[in-house]
């Protein structure tokens, strides 16, 4: 496996606007080098995250996809796909060979309503557990076990702000290099 | 360590009306068993989580806290408590500690403003990762880690519809034991 792009399909402007940037943040924070989306354009979404990555480091992005169709189908002739729904089959029954395979990985995450074709298109449907929860944390628990809990060592170059992890209270470091407590 | 409960702080009906509902049912599918919340009232939060319980199953309820502060000083006498912060500690220092504690364990995750006494008053400030990314992918994950990757074989009693995990496709049992594939 290469790397990890996520796909957030039928973004919706009005009803999922802070959904969609946990999305974007989770797949950041959990190893994924972009995230694209479908559904309503949404220029607030892209910045939001956008200044997210620039205080915080690492060259995630976010970009707007017009038709999930075409993409989906394009993007069979690169890479490997997976669509996390609660109908797919147990993540640790393919984990292995998810992450064998050599090219980049896209990892699509619906909202309610998912086109039916979208379960035919992808190389794997794959479940965090058959109950309902969230394409954030579906999305978390996929990459955390994929990558073998790899986001708790990975670098985001770059960063203005950092934090040292303590018991209690704040310890933010700014580029300047002071700590600042709290 | 006994049950789990999720104590969500702050809820603000307007602009979190669908995450602190994702909180919930990821607290409900990774484990614990029930979720508080504090701040706006919101009988709907309620009502939607208990139509997933009654189909999907389990004894998952989910209740509203008045006052966070005298809630939380009162759970000291009985139980432990836990804040998912990115500024806490990394999960895995930890995590053997919070598993041998033989009580019950609160769970507390906030929105963007957390009052500053909450990190005195827990047990452990805890972060799943130092990065900034959504309290459902890090409740999840959090819970992931702690119960071992068991929600894959929880259990949810009572419930009237279930799912047989495929490849492609869904594949849904309703209680009268019908198997509908589609």
């Amino acid at each position: 496996m290469k790397g990890i792009i996520v796909f957030r399909m039928g973004h919706r402007k009005r009803r999922d606007p802070r959904l969609s940037t946990h999305v974007a943040l989770a797949a950041r924070a959990f190893g994924a080098e972009k995230m694209l989306f479908s559904g309503d354009k949404d220029p607030e979404l892209i910045r939001s995250v956008d200044r997210v990555t620039s205080n915080w480091g690492g060259a995630f992005r976010v970009q707007y996809v017009k038709s999930w169709k075409p993409f989906v189908t394009n993007w069979k002739m690169s890479g490997k796909s997976v669509q996390l729904t609660m109908y797919g089959i147990n993540v640790y029954d393919v984990v292995e060979e998810i992450r064998s395979c050599d090219r980049d990985l896209l990892v699509i995450v619906g909202g309610q309503k998912v086109p039916r074709e979208i379960y035919e298109l992808v190389d794997w449907n794959v479940s965090i557990t058959s109950q309902p929860h969230s394409e954030v944390s579906a999305l978390a628990v996929f990459l955390h076990i994929l990558l073998s809990g790899d986001e708790f060592k990975k670098k985001f170059p770059d960063a203005r702000i950092g934090i040292v992890p303590c018991l209690r209270g704040k310890k933010v470091i700014r580029s300047n290099s002071s700590l600042l407590s709290s």
